[in-house]
């Protein structure tokens, strides 16, 4: 177990989740390919997909780097979504630089059970609505999580921020976060999650800072937003058992004297938005970049696709299956 | 029938689409009810609101201003979604103004079959595929069309820059058009939409000019796009048989001198894209603004959601009664 005042690092988190997926992949008996497409030729995507094949690969995946144009990155798309052979798929972004929301329409042509990144509109409505199955009341199909917010989660998990003596799905009961950044692709959808687990999340970016909570007792399913009229992050800092930033200024730090003693303090920027020194005398816990468990993470949707797209599989031979009794009673 | 160098008016155009608006509703037992949803305090969202409301109800639909916060949108669209008494939803943006994104979350929410402008991905989707139907093989339910893209192809076919003498979906094939903005709401949708039925489409915009086609003697069964490497609007005015203009700025003014002798002028900009005098002289027909077909055509949507809505049911219906009939004969 982790020491109280110690920074922790991304790789060994990543380590039980890695593991975790080792288990699930074992039970197989196919190796999942996942899909990556490249359709720019931004340096950064280009880093970050061959990282990908590299944990894939190492990690026992089977991983398909497919470079494409513009042009044809919708037709590509449309083609690995009905290849039996594809089980996941993700693409590097951005692909029209000058149109996020061009890419967002590239984003929701990939296939619901082969996004491996949960970008999908209906996951991001799960996310958002405390929705966790795709398939109510069966519940056998796990809704996926992006990325990034999930591999948060998981470090809060693996340092018992996350109090497993709690009723799942509420274990961050009494816990008040501050999560600094409220882009859509991660501070948001984060900022609800933690929310809908339970916690009081203080919401901050550059215009305002907003509540997200269920409400007093956790009496709601899902959270509420409430604007915090007047507030900044010095306020929220003091009152927060956890400080998540990750804000992309290299310019931007922490007021480490506000924060609270004991504290746990996790930076997804790429920048450092902690002072490495003073967060350390202040804090319980320190964890400098999550990149390792983003990574793992992804892996384990893959698995959830994979193990999604069997049960979608089982469920359409059964009803054939009912189909063709009732047919042949008929007869 | 339009004099050639003539001024089209949009509320000339508008009216042929209200007659058959009329008609439809005329064969209908209930009135059809639109539900606007306003959440912000925008002015110009609120003069389209009222606008939309008055056309409404002048027209003899129900339409149903409901004012939320922000915070309560989301649950808003939710509750309009799954009552049977609304029949279409429309949403005034900008809601988040410093967050595109959040806004297009927004616009997911939204029931397909209640979608009155078009925006779910499932209609961009078949948009930009040249899919025309929700139900093939049985193509009872057409897919929905955004407005402003769908005002503008209303306007050429009134001008029967669509020749009606060629079959339904080519019958743009020989002409030549210039679109002069490629932004996600309209210039882009616009481009693809057209070339989808036949033309060739120079797309413009601040950054380079695209070539939308669906090849050599329309081959394909939908465009592709091809980056035409150091054109400009010079370029492509001559060769063009239609110029469409939506460009924002006050000061832009494309070179009349440019335009072909008997082209056809359309501008769905706020600003005057066109100088009126010259363009006059120029120009076959000369349309300074789509407004009003904008919003015919809004209505328009609305009576083939309440069809969509009705063939929906009916399939229901047959489904369940088929369904009963093998059981009976079960047992």
């Amino acid at each position: 177990m982790a020491q109280p005042g110690k920074v922790i690092l991304a790789g060994t988190i990543a380590k039980g989740l890695l593991a975790e997926v080792a288990e699930g992949l074992s039970k197989l008996s196919f190796k999942p390919k996942l899909v990556g497409f490249l359709a720019n030729e931004d340096p950064a995507a280009k880093v970050y997909a061959d990282y990908s094949a590299k944990t894939c690969v190492e990690n026992g995946f089977e991983f398909d780097l497919r470079k494409v144009s513009k042009e044809d990155i919708e037709e590509a798309i449309l083609a690995a979504n009905i290849d039996d052979s594809v089980h996941g798929i993700i693409v590097y972004y951005p692909i029209f630089p000058r149109s996020s929301r061009q890419d967002q329409y590239i984003q929701q042509l990939v296939a619901l059970d082969k996004d491996v990144e949960g970008l999908s509109h209906k996951y991001i409505f799960n996310m958002y609505q405390n929705i966790r199955f795709l398939d109510p009341p069966t519940n056998k199909q796990k809704s996926i999580l992006p990325c990034t917010p999930l591999a948060v989660v998981k470090v809060l998990e693996y340092l018992q921020i996350y109090n497993p003596a709690l009723p799942y799905g509420n274990r961050l009961f009494g816990r008040t976060i501050t999560v600094i950044n409220r882009s859509e692709v991660v501070g948001r959808p984060l900022a609800a999650l933690l929310a809908n687990d339970g916690a009081k999340v203080y919401s901050v970016d550059i215009n305002d800072v907003q509540l997200f909570t269920r409400g007093r007792g956790i009496k709601n399913h899902k959270h509420e937003v409430h604007e915090q009229e007047g507030w900044t992050v010095e306020k929220c800092l003091p009152f927060s058992d956890v400080v998540i930033s990750g804000v992309p200024g290299s310019s931007y730090k922490i007021d480490t004297n506000l924060i609270r003693d004991g504290a746990t303090c996790i930076n997804f920027s790429s920048e450092k938005n902690f002072d490495a020194t003073t967060v350390k005398e202040q804090a319980s816990f320190y964890v400098p970049a999550i990149g390792k468990v983003t990574i793992s993470v992804l892996l384990r949707n893959l698995l959830r696709l994979v193990h999604n797209q069997e049960e979608s599989r089982v469920k359409a031979a059964t009803k054939n299956h009912v189909e063709a009794e009732l047919k042949s009673s008929e007869g």
